[in-house]
């Protein structure tokens, strides 16, 4: 899951101060009155009229930036030209950048990295295109792949806005596994064409990570890439997020002294995630699902017209409970939220079996606070990073990769996903598993090697590696 | 004009050698005795019955690595493993890496980087579109867009094996200029499915390069994304040639004296880059043109299929001439030659104006070897690197785009084209240039800026800038 903004703590001011006019302890005094603190003063320009200085600003209370702003708007000689905050400035022209691995020192080093001596290199390729992953950087390479139409909670902002997360995605995949990430925002949501220009430009790429496509396109989209291309493509949103989850359900499950075939779940919100999630925990042995959305439990005894709402019903509630939440969840050991915040209540989760796990997963307010039932529940996984338990896709996406890369796999199938998980819940060790500690920190160079080594293992077991690495 | 492949000269042999059965010694004095100098040992692994060795052997004879390999092959007790040369090796893995401007180190940076925060930034995106040039890679980033249907002069050797040309691109964009450049090697040769494909993929580059892309398609493809997209397009197989070739020119021109607009030019092999090449001299105030390909002289009492030729006998050749190259020759000043090997006689030359200007670009064969008329030509260039005057790309697309994407410029037009070429040819000083040095080496620092400085200008000038640069 991803969490949604909240306002920085820090900005930076820059002001131009006239030296006949004014003096900067007074725009200081006048900074510290409206709430915020000076910890850095940058000198950007000075001449014998003005000076300009850039003040970093820490705001010690909600609302010191307007404040601010205010307060140097009425000091003579004083002018704010802008006030950009730290996040703002660590996206100035982007995040990333396309780095040449050896330098080109002179011709010799020109010729063979472009012409004339680079044709050998194609006429190897052309002769045998499998060698494009050793020749290429297809090798390490993945495409961030988004049309802008589901980002965050921030919905439909189109290929434009959505840039800065899959600039985010891509240092991210960089900095904890090394994968080569590149951010393609496609300015067009028709299903069809996405497909095609994905399909289109693949060639350079060695995996395919979706991102941030609404449902249901993003099925199809999926469906149909992974039945088209020859390398992984993941729909990170679903399956990364049912990856973690499952993860952490392992060790919640553990902690519980449960085991998966005996636990009734209930999922609620049957979108995307939800249903990726269900998906997992079915391919991980659970027998006992039920789904939840607006319509109330998903039956079989009853015909949906969202055809993922049909397929769930088909798949789940084999004993046809039929009604709401409520009725769900009575005698039900396992809520998985992935809907809207406020929806649990405690009358809830009391009617729940004994040592109730509650994942509660909406963004950015749970489907209940943890504080509200923390006195009941076993175990309690929120998507926030400032409550224990973080289910976090971070955890799960960079490590997914460098093992489809290294075993040169041609797709992610379960028995990958489900490795992941396992490694991923693997790095807790039993002495240091507890309620609190149900799923290692996005931090913890531990996950990525171990998801790599048995996301391998997998894919060479269920024969789509075509290459063993060598360790 | 780009240059073919050559043998590379260093070969690294991996040998592994039974300790029991064979001496090192042994191998090396096969290798020496077969033309090969041994310039390092890199051991690799050794244990008690083996030892493994790289050996960097620099070839002092031409065939010397099969006579190698056969040698190597007699030894009992050594195994070559295998053969890379240098140009391979520096291929492994791809020549380029995607990297993090700043490195992730807790979870106060990624929540800036990523969620939640990377949502505000998202936000500003959408409520002011602009701001993509500031806030995302858009502000330095170009595609380098290929079909691999026209590389180097392999010809069509599809998507997967172009894409060393592209990434060796991407190098110099980034070396030479600090451009973020990114390969697209297109899975598809349709004109209409390109198009589409460029346009979806164009909302985080600030510009497209195309590349390698077969005519006529490519004509029809640059004319469209040039009138859809807001953001440069410049496909450098025309239009680079073209203004490297008329820096080269405008410098011969000097040397020998002559305006422009009373030069009689003929330009043989009317196709891509002979048809921008002649747009650029019209556009820098050539009167007197003459195209010959094929068929012979391009006039327009004549009709042509080819709709490249049409145009061309429209716009050029106002005298009418009639006939093939021999008579476009007489009496002319200029042969620019984007044609064939071998082509041109001394007798040709000879027929030409005193001091004729010879540029000779077909590759890796000239239309005339230099070293055949050099005591009779005022001026002589060629596409290759071995001889002097190199009519290179790389002269041109580093700054051209550094220029564009500083100013960023909707387009790169004609006033951006002449002025790149006015800069290129400024480089070299009155006091500098000679004929054997009317073009500046691609490595000579002062180009990049030169033209950089100057395209911001006509971008400007021209209306088409969007910023302007504060120096």
């Amino acid at each position: 899951m991803k969490e949604r903004s909240m306002d920085g703590k820090t900005i930076i001011l820059r002001v131009e101060i006239d030296i006949q006019q004014a003096q900067f302890g007074k725009a200081a005094t006048a900074i510290e009155t409206a709430g915020g603190d000076i910890i850095a003063i940058d000198v950007i320009h000075t001449d014998k009229t003005k000076t300009i200085r850039d003040l970093t600003v820490k705001m010690t209370e909600a609302g010191a930036a307007d404040r601010i702003s205010s307060a140097l708007g009425t000091l003579p000689g004083i002018r704010l030209q802008h006030i950009s905050d730290r996040t703002f400035l660590l996206h100035l022209g982007g995040k990333i950048t396309v780095q040449p691995k050896t330098p080109i020192q002179n011709r010799d080093d020109l010729s063979r990295v472009y012409t004339p001596d680079v044709a050998r290199v194609c006429q190897a390729i052309e002769q045998d295109p499998s060698k494009a992953f050793t020749l290429t950087i297809k090798r390490n390479t993945v495409a961030v792949v988004s049309d802008g139409s589901a980002v965050l909670g921030l919905g439909n902002i189109g290929p434009y806005a959505a840039m800065p997360v899959m600039e985010g995605k891509a240092m991210l995949f960089k900095q904890f596994a090394d994968v080569d990430a590149f951010p393609i925002c496609l300015d067009t949501q028709d299903t069809e064409q996405i497909i095609q220009a994905v399909k289109q430009l693949a060639p350079g790429f060695g995996g395919i990570n979706l991102e941030d496509i609404s449902a249901p396109r993003c099925f199809e989209i999926e469906r149909r890439l992974r039945e088209e291309l020859d390398i992984p493509v993941f729909h990170d949103d679903q399956h990364g997020t049912a990856v973690v989850l499952f993860a952490a359900m392992l060790n919640a499950l553990k902690l519980t002294g449960r085991n998966i075939a005996g636990t009734r779940f209930v999922i609620c919100g049957i979108g995307a995630a939800g249903t990726a999630c269900t998906k997992m925990l079915l391919a991980g042995g659970a027998k006992h699902i039920i789904g939840v959305d607006r319509e109330g439990i998903l039956t079989a005894d009853r015909h949906y017209d969202n055809g993922m709402w049909q397929w769930y019903a088909e798949h789940t509630n084999a004993e046809k409970k039929a009604g709401h939440l409520a009725e769900a969840l009575a005698g039900a050991d396992v809520f998985i939220g992935v809907s809207a915040g406020g929806i649990l209540t405690r009358a809830h989760v009391e009617s729940m079996n004994a040592e109730p796990i509650v994942f509660a997963m909406a963004n950015p307010e749970p489907e209940i606070r943890p504080e509200l039932v923390e006195d009941i529940v076993a175990v309690f996984a929120t998507g926030r990073s400032d409550y224990p338990n973080q289910i976090n896709n971070v955890l799960c996406f960079p490590g997914i990769f460098r093992g489809a890369l290294d075993s040169r796999a041609t797709t992610v199938n379960e028995e990958m996903k489900l490795a992941a998980a396992e490694a991923i819940a693997s790095v807790i060790s039993d002495e240091e598993r507890s309620p609190m500690y149900i799923i290692p920190s996005v931090f913890n160079a531990k996950v990525v090697e171990e998801v790599r080594k048995r996301v391998i293992q997998a894919a060479i077991d269920s024969g789509v590696a075509r290459r063993h690495p060598r360790e």
